[in-house]
């Protein structure tokens, strides 16, 4: 839906939605939009519809809001507030609130978590014990379970009640635990909706155990694993057990949208040399510190390029047309070798690549590094001789460009291979190295031989 | 779980399935990865296990293998069965299947098309008719559709056969259609289970018309926007409905989980210069090409570049060292612009930089830039005069790494910016341009300091 940009518009939209609470007009993003776009128009009164936003509503706002505009409304909101909108707020959903504002006000943040009951507190803080990339630290505590002993209808009687009670959200299985909590199956509401109500679930699954059996996770699995899981077996959620089999929580598809976005958006980043936790952080210094990490590689990688040309100086001084054209062959020589391995890091990424037909990759590469390299070893020798009229220097700058072509297709592939095999990411510096050699073997080559065949 | 990797294994493990295929102990994507490891131990077990396969497993299995084995199994297969293949996938998914064995024999698809029904063909045609970024290329057509004036026992009922039948999958919700065949609501099954059964939706749907007002997409949306929507509303499956409101199909969320990850594999690509369509295909001659086309770009930006250079040649010829030292400044401009252009590229596409905070996002790189660029102006002009013993250098070079930092943090913020006020993809040779940019005005500005100040 469009929201309106006008001040009226979003107020009228806020006031229609608090007359009509129950009937639930506005999904909670085009609230967040609204409240988003108001504080922009008018501080006083974004202040004064966060303050009179019910508290099953204003949980999903708070989370979407950014750290300042955040702070601002945590001032606004009285602790009693904050504490019944928490509650209201699923688990991970909830700690991840409870975090935000322990990284703005920790003592405000204490005396929310005070203000939770018993089991709430233990549940945060078991959710907040796991690793960012553990699958716990993803899954929500509110799951539907029912025991193997109970009947189908008296399941869908407290079903009822929870949903009612606007307790339940987005359940499309009903997880069935055995006499000791454990996990024993996983029956989708497709299956539930054509049962005999009268029979027990233990009935049902003897029938047909492998059709039940559950799909899960570990709480310490690796939550890239988890996502590739829903991808390949087209999963809406996934039940997570502890290494007892006890089942704590489940995941569910909207986190997986999230976290495929983030696993690509870490990539990306790491290509270039930036942190993504760093840069989504407001604090520019971490950002400066983290970005000159990767700077200062890159100078001493340029260094000692540097070096190599410094090796030819006096071939240089006699003919400065070299000092000219030899950026020419680092700069395409760097180029093609990042398309390669751009793709190679990418594709062994996705698993489109492995240890079965790398073999098959690098030989493309090669043979589209070659190929390409002929045609502009040609290209860049003809614009050579058009501006120099060297044709000695012309010749030469085209075997430089075919030898580096070869040479950036070779390493393209191979660094990000090397990478994986040293079980680092592929990603993380590949391009800098990458860039060295084209950069010094560049210059080597194309120094090295007009000083062999020029002097 | 883990598939064997030994033939008798993997022959096992098929015997085994064929033998209890009512029990489905095999999910398809773990029976394909058998097939993949089967081909490479051995060709002829491959081909015998492929036609002994049932009709209703094999589509999945093909779908999954790369062109030249699908080529390999198409010949074993007769018309007969591959006919009865595609008509046991869903629509979607026989679409692709078809157009995978359309690039492999023209004709072989043409006789498998005749041998469907009219409606199957019909079903086929429509899906094959949209662009590639239209959300009708993803949909599938079998839905699960009530009409309003049905009642939830008379659905639940046809529900039940269809299951049996094997012909409906992922139900999450029922699609509520009204005298004209539109698409008047969407039900979700955690309700209907809580309905009571002799009521007809009709009467359902008066009594909270809001919520169950169905949220749609055309089919000739983006499926970009597609992707988006389900992530902010949490979405399992949306109803894809043409410029009438007539229900045509639903897209699920198997489908988005491939196309996050394939939007951000473009975006990635886009940056290396690198098309994603073309790289996945076989045809080498298509990748050359389509990399030809940004080298050439990068080689007449190098070119402008080298012309930089070509202005100072006497410069040079009177201080090679410059011509040691320049590409330093080239290349950590370079690559500080990178960082910046990456972030901004990303945070436009996922949303997190729009028109309301950009210049937030411009003040933070700028000062990045310009910090870091202090720390290395300092560090680079050490470097130098340690190397070089020339104070006046040094102090050069260390101003020019400054003002290219500077121009790099600007040019890397506003690049991308710049090309999406205009329209076109921020990733889109961006990088080539940015490199232009700092390569020309790092050697620009310390080639002409020298020239001013030394001699």
């Amino acid at each position: 839906m469009r929201i309106g940009r006008d001040l009226n518009q979003l107020v009228d939209m806020l006031e229609a939605f608090l007359r009509n609470q129950r009937e639930k007009r506005l999904h909670y993003s085009e609230l967040s939009k609204i409240f988003i776009r108001l504080r922009k128009l008018d501080k006083e009164k974004f202040l004064e519809y966060i303050k009179r936003m019910p508290s099953k509503d204003l949980g999903d706002i708070l989370l979407s809001l950014s750290e300042n505009v955040l702070e601002e409304a945590l001032e606004a909101l009285s602790v009693k507030k904050l504490v019944s909108t928490i509650k209201r707020l699923e688990s991970d959903d909830a700690t991840d609130l409870l975090q935000d504002i322990e990284d703005i006000d920790e003592e405000l943040a204490a005396e929310i978590l005070e203000g939770l009951d018993y089991k709430e507190q233990e549940e945060i803080q078991l959710l907040k014990s796991y690793e960012e990339d553990q699958a716990g630290a993803y899954m929500q505590t509110e799951v539907f379970v029912a025991s193997d002993s109970e009947t189908v209808k008296e399941t869908i009687e407290r079903f009822r009640i929870l949903k009612v009670n606007g307790e339940l959200e987005n359940v499309s299985s009903v997880f069935i635990t055995g006499d000791y909590k454990n996990l024993v199956a996983t029956i989708s509401l497709e299956d539930i909706i054509l049962f005999d109500l009268n029979n027990s679930f233990k009935e049902l699954i003897i029938k047909s155990p492998e059709k039940y059996k559950p799909r899960y996770v570990r709480d310490v699995d690796d939550i890239e694993d988890v996502a590739k899981l829903f991808r390949e077996y087209d999963l809406s959620a996934i039940p997570v057990v502890d290494d007892h089999g006890y089942l704590l929580g489940r995941i569910t598809m909207d986190d997986i949208y999230d976290i495929v976005q983030e696993i690509a958006t870490e990539q990306i980043y790491n290509f270039a040399g930036v942190d993504e936790d760093v840069e989504t952080g407001k604090i520019v210094l971490n950002v400066s510190r983290n970005r000159g990490k990767w700077q200062f590689l890159n100078m001493c990688t340029a260094f000692f390029a540097a070096s190599v040309i410094g090796r030819f100086q006096g071939t240089i001084e006699g003919l400065p047309a070299l000092a000219v054209l030899m950026p020419i062959v680092a700069s395409m020589g760097g180029n093609t070798g990042n398309q390669a391995l751009t793709v190679m890091v990418r594709q062994l990424a996705v698993g489109d690549v492995d240890n079965s037909n790398w073999l098959q990759s690098l030989v493309k590469e090669i043979l589209v590094a070659v190929m390409n390299g002929f045609i502009f070893a040609v290209l860049v020798a003809s614009g050579s001789y058009m501006w120099f009229k060297n044709f000695k220097i012309s010749i030469i700058m085209g075997i430089a460009i075919l030898v580096n072509f070869a040479i950036a297709g070779l390493c393209g592939t191979m660094i990000p291979l090397f990478l994986k095999k040293m079980n680092t990411d592929p990603a993380v510096g590949s391009s800098i190295l990458l860039t060295m050699i084209t950069d010094a073997l560049g210059f080597f080559i194309f120094l090295g031989m007009a000083k062999i065949f020029i002097y």
